[in-house]
């Protein structure tokens, strides 16, 4: 919580946090002291990773580092074949030691659920805690659940339980997911309704709408719970869902605390007090722009808020 | 046209045409040849021009070139003390001398209405074919009016009349102006909206929802009926108005052909055979996602489209 109300280019700068290159200076500066991480059979870097993170990772012979080049090479000693497979086996035994010597923070010695690596040629996947380590994309999928009633819009925001690892007690989005390996933004999505939100599978697949994504590059902070500093893509889809006044949201696992049906007024507010969790601000900023809430006629940084809200990673986002 | 269909990142290419750099190379490339233009009591860049527009540009002394820094600077040999008034001044002192002598295509021995330039810190215009030269940020706001039958959405475009200079009978948004000097971008639409389309205003100040803007870096190409390569920084804001099915949309000036009750698939149809206005493809383009009919599961590039569609520019958008 900070004191002075957070302005909606304040909450951009909060997760949109890795520098932007200014195109009359020389480049590089921002990027020149990552170290480019590479997949077998392919020239592309699918991930930044910070210098301290390569010299205390607990290498296995599966990777080669090069710190002339700056490069992370996944080269797995194992190969039976199936590259994607040979990639999947190196990162498990990477990350294994890893959770056994406790060498980071970020990934708590606990394993987690498999991430794809989004641009790759094949489809291979590292353990979501450990992802963020490789500074690989990540990928959330956030549904927004509002009404129209008498008395003007209003949007079901759930409070985020108080016994959660990342952002504890913050506001958030109506239902949002991290995409697992192997599924699709919308099936994520209609999973977590379910989950979260009690909302039933088959209103959400016949009625949500696809309104675009959201892309910026974030560097991790405590809030996220881990190493400070890492560099952290994302890529978040975003949904509307709007329903009738006698639809109601309520929690259905462990993750949400309470729902509350918000009038615009309220959401704003909790957004200037910094009350959501970082990256859901910018989907209720999104959501405001699509809906005539954020005007060019109301907020002077409008061009720059919305390009800021898309921005174009630096990281291949499909096979190539 | 062209016989290949175009896909959706075609389209985005012919538009969004000037180069990305990589951040892992060099910068400069892309932009070091330019020259920058500047304003007095200003020391931001608010456009780039081509080294061969300096050298033809038939400069009064109100501009001070630097070849070895290359900027171009503003600065009024006129100065009664109103700077916005001076500029404004200056540029029209130096437009009528290419104008007279015939220096450039895109002028085309004409005056155009003022445009402003949208990150000066004090009211300063140019005029709109002049503008192009100084790679200045243009803008437009596009409105799509559509309506949702028994039959599924459909969407109200017309054709450009075959006697306009630019893009002439090619399809275009419902309805789409220049943002003029002093204007608003809603208030553009609302104005344009009676003109192009007899568009009642009361229904469109009550009932149009704002979407966003689209922003890019264009290259002119002769489709713009002007030198090639000037560099065009744009940004469209995007309007949606539904309206039920007894509303008509029909020329009212003559920059329209015709108006077409178009269904998703005809509108598919005339983007993959390139018939939309250039950066119009792209306001359709963008209704098309935020309406669900692109999505992340019927489109590989989605991510890459969006991020596309919302370029960073180079230049300021509001004053300091």
């Amino acid at each position: 919580m900070c004191s002075k109300p957070k302005s909606y280019v304040d909450l951009v700068n909060d997760c949109d946090r890795f520098p932007y290159d200014d195109p009359l200076k020389p480049i590089g500066d921002h990027w020149s002291s990552l170290y480019q991480f590479r997949l077998p059979e392919d020239p592309r870097t699918h991930g930044f990773m910070l210098g301290s993170t390569v010299k205390n990772m607990p290498w296995t012979d599966d990777f080669v580092i090069d710190h002339e080049a700056r490069t992370v090479r996944l080269a797995p000693t194992e190969d039976k074949g199936d590259l994607a497979a040979s990639c999947t086996k190196a990162f498990s035994r990477l990350i294994q030691r890893a959770i056994d010597e406790d060498t980071f923070r970020v990934i708590h010695r606990s394993h987690s659920e498999p991430y794809p690596i989004v641009g790759a040629n094949y489809p291979v996947s590292i353990e979501r805690y450990a992802s963020t380590l490789f500074g690989i994309i990540s990928r959330g999928a956030h549904l927004t659940v509002y009404t129209k009633t008498a008395s003007g819009m209003k949007i079901w925001v759930p409070r985020r339980s108080p016994k959660l690892f990342t952002y504890p007690n913050c506001l958030d989005t109506t239902v949002a997911g991290g995409v697992a390996f192997g599924e699709g933004p919308f099936e994520c999505v209609v999973r977590e309704a379910d989950e979260e939100a009690s909302l039933p599978e088959d209103l959400v697949r016949k009625q949500v709408v696809h309104c675009g994504c959201i892309s910026y590059v974030g560097l991790n902070d405590r809030g996220g719970g881990g190493e400070a500093g890492l560099i952290a893509p994302d890529i978040m889809y975003v949904y509307d869902l709007e329903v009738p006044e006698h639809v109601i949201c309520k929690q259905n696992d462990g993750e949400v605390k309470e729902f509350y049906l918000m009038s615009i007024d309220q959401v704003k507010e909790g957004l200037a007090k910094a009350e959501f969790k970082t990256n859901s601000a910018l989907v209720m900023i999104d959501f405001f722009i699509r809906h005539g809430i954020i005007t060019a006629e109301n907020e002077q940084k409008y061009a720059e808020i919305i390009a800021r809200l898309h921005r174009r990673l630096p990281l291949p986002t499909r096979p190539q």
